[in-house]
């Protein structure tokens, strides 16, 4: 029996208030925290959707329920959520479970405030000015501005907004019909079918209709900033693999070519959007050479680092993001390698112009008001196209404090020392052929099961090969006894991916990794 | 001495991690929870910026603290933060402490993942799901879809990038230049000294130079999404104030200038934003009247119920969103009258045609492949522009399963007779001039000083009046006795908006309130 008239007086009640909040704190500490980083648990416990439904009882009634059976609920709920903290979790950018950084969000969600004013967040808007600050400090910049944003996509979504709105600051009052066609640069790389060599993609941020169109994709800016947004994750500056190694092609000419095309069809180019680490490869774009051709041609440069900015931190591998400091706006997760939480995505500036509240800002008289008894310029609220926004930088700042630069720079170098383990255990070992040698963590390979080996040059190898992984994420899965992405990527069929990014993995987990996908594959 | 190097050893070792946890949550219950809900102690504790920064020491350093240092870090961050469940804190249009939205805000945290395939939140895609068909029945649809977003703004400028979609479902492929100028209705009070009654203001997503501009504003949808955003929530059809009650003026009119003018441009109108309870003054826009002019002249609309949306629970007022099924897309914040905490945004659409996904879609082949061995049409990440998502949906659900849909209902109705008690309060005192008879729980009035009272004649009584909140504000944060936010609207100068909206007030706390503001103020 539900006992829903005991409920309501919680309201009030500090007593009953901390006994529930602590006998759910021990389920968190139980189940999700001890558990759900332990070896000896699976990492996801998989049902099918129906009957998943019915274990949860996700229905909401018009009773509610008693305190026994809502603690019930929270042992079910992360019974069967996959723990995204366990050594064998490698499926996404993020892993790992860092104690302080969940430290700070349990204290964020508690005190549950808004991040626009100094009047409601005294605590976090000095915290947030202060940790971007060590952000842009990393990048190379002392000075400039920034904000957290609800994750990457939006982060670079504002580098593009911001990039518009410097070179045409009136195009709030003219509308955005008086400007000419613009041109944004990034890259992608693109099929054989399509060109002979990878190349340059063109997002253009206005329809152009040209007879190249098949080559070449064309995109709206404002109506397809979610597709821009993810293939500039996505993008890559065409890195060619070339007998396993990242090869560049030649920058300026291909931009040469693009521009000829891009002045001829009236479109205006005004930003480029290179990438630190792209998402399945791990690549990086040539941050340098990427510079001189912006720094040339006058265009705004982002640099979409989400996934690699953390790399910053380290003194023996941030020469991959050599010239970013000449970059006009960064975006930067540090819920990805530095295992945040999500989500904790920063955008950072080099402007010191305001450009942020200039572009952005509403002046909201019921929110920023004038007249207020401190310097209102602290309120960050009126920087950002949302109106509420939630606390992200308690929790970096927390497991920054605890780790010192020095923890955390360990924490990067380690996660290359272990991709480098993996694949060097990779190739002491029949059935795993690399994508590509890693510049990252990210490592890429195809599981060559026991009937395809040695059949490289039978036709229908490749076929065979892309349903390999597939069949084998369905049985780890299933098993629960790890979790590992896999993709196809431009021609290539399915392959893995492993993200080695979890602070806790040891070589242990990796020879795991390997004997675990041998014994799941050893009848294919 | 920091012992830097006794940190890291904190990663895979579960019994430190545990005793970390366990210290940081016992800090959080005593001082978040029990002291930042207590009336015995502060809402705030001020301090100016720079002496902040001093105590909080926020500088992020090369080496590592202690245990004891962070635990130390921990407790500044809780003292020095605003309390907003506390119960004298009234400023925001969220406040209170939900214990249970709270425990599933510290598991989603624990779980840390993204919500945007089956794969890895199997729970929150299922568990989202059922909460969007819930909100979805309250409005009245038996079918349609849905999701979270992160915030209103963001939900809002959803809706209006769906309603282009659907009325130009090629424009991702032509492109936005090929679209004629569009223009979409919402409404703002605007001043006296612009137009003799308060009337529509209409956004147009295009560039119209007209003599008449001075009177209408004029605003590209693209790059002032943000803008448009704010005002949206801010929004009012128009309610004259007039007797102390709200009046509705006639629509119908109002849409036939405007659209004549609009054909007139050029501009074709394609979605009205109708707001069910504003910001500010807590009015609810006549939504059948709305829906006749939308149905008539085939626009989309969407309401804007944020902040008002929660009332549906309630037998006793839902009737002032009558006509909200007849919308084609809601906005509405659980986060702010039920306390789910931030953010909980949903945009609810009656659509069952996969709009978002058309709309929204990139197909991502890394994150959204199709040989999965489950439903792909579970994963939602692909509705959304975002990449990662947070799970926003298990507080509100464990919050609805603790409390049913009774508990919640006695929730809004219970907001409603506080707010009604204190009008009736302030009517039997000297000193309290309402703004308008409250419809919702935002009780707005000026509070008139010994000085001023009786002096409603003399040239600056309006003048001195607006000055009068500012000082109460300084006095009330610094004592940190409560914290009331006040604001300018319209032509009218300073005045209070109380929020009664946390679920643990009492009529002890609005006779507080009062008391407190004739103290603070009795020598002004």
């Amino acid at each position: 029996m539900a006992d829903s008239e005991a409920l309501p007086s919680l309201a009030g009640d500090p007593v009953a208030v901390e006994a529930l909040l602590r006998a759910v704190f021990g389920v968190v500490v139980d189940e999700a925290i001890q558990k759900g980083t332990s070896v000896s648990q699976k990492v996801c416990e998989w049902k099918e959707p129906e009957e998943l439904k019915q274990l949860l009882d996700l229905e909401l009634r018009s009773q509610g329920e008693s305190q026994k059976q809502i603690l019930e609920r929270c042992r079910a709920v992360i019974r069967y959520s996959v723990k995204t903290g366990h050594p064998r979790f490698f499926n996404q950018l993020f892993s790992g479970l860092d104690p302080h950084a969940l430290a700070g969000r349990i204290i964020t969600e508690s005190l549950n405030t808004s991040q626009y004013t100094y009047e409601i967040a005294p605590v976090f808007v000095l915290m947030e000015e202060e940790v971007l600050r060590k952000l842009r400090a990393l990048v190379g910049w002392s000075s400039g501005d920034g904000i957290f944003c609800p994750g990457g996509s939006i982060s670079n979504m504002y580098a593009v907004n911001l990039a518009r709105y410097q070179r045409y600051p009136d195009c709030k009052q003219r509308g955005l019909r008086t400007l000419p066609p613009l041109a944004l640069f990034t890259s992608k790389e693109v099929g054989k079918r399509h060109r002979p060599n990878p190349g340059l993609l063109i997002l253009i941020s206005s329809h152009v209709t040209t007879p190249s169109r098949r080559e070449l994709r064309f995109w709206d800016l404002a109506p397809t900033v979610s597709e821009w947004s993810r293939l500039m994750r996505e993008g890559k500056w065409s890195p060619r693999i070339w007998r396993g190694r990242l090869v560049w092609p030649r920058l300026r000419l291909t931009f040469h070519f693009f521009e000829t095309f891009i002045l001829d069809s009236g479109a205006v180019p005004f930003l480029v959007s290179a990438t630190s680490g792209t998402t399945v490869l791990g690549a990086f774009d040539p941050l340098e050479a990427i510079a001189d051709v912006c720094q040339r041609h006058g265009l705004w440069l982002h640099v979409d680092a989400a996934w690699g900015g953390s790399v910053l931190l380290s003194q023996t591998h941030r020469h991959l993001l050599d010239g970013i400091q000449r970059a006009d706006s960064v975006a930067w997760n540090p819920h990805k390698l530095l295992a945040a939480g999500l989500q904790c995505s920063a955008l950072l500036l080099q402007d010191t112009s305001n450009l942020l509240k200039r572009c952005h800002g509403s002046q909201a008289s019921y929110l920023f008001q004038q007249d207020k008894f401190y310097d209102v310029a602290l309120d960050t609220g009126d920087k950002v196209v949302q109106c509420g926004r939630r606390v992200d930088c308690l929790k970096l700042w927390l497991m920054w404090k605890a780790q010192g630069d020095q923890g955390l720079e360990r924490r990067i170098d380690q996660a290359f020392v272990l991709a480098r383990y993996l694949v060097e255990e990779m190739k002491k070992r029949e059935g795993f052929e690399l994508v590509m040698e890693p510049e990252f963590v990210n490592v890429c390979f195809w599981f060559v099961p026991p009937s395809l080996r040695g059949k490289q040059e039978s036709p229908d190898y490749h076929e065979r090969l892309s349903k390999v992984a597939p069949v084998l994420k369905e049985r780890m899965v299933k098993e629960g006894s790890m979790m590992i992405g896999y993709q196809p990527h431009g021609t290539r069929g399915n392959f893995f991916r492993v993200v080695v990014a979890n602070s806790a993995l040891t070589c242990a987990d990796m020879d795991f990794l390997l004997n675990e996908l041998e014994r799941l594959g050893q009848d294919l």
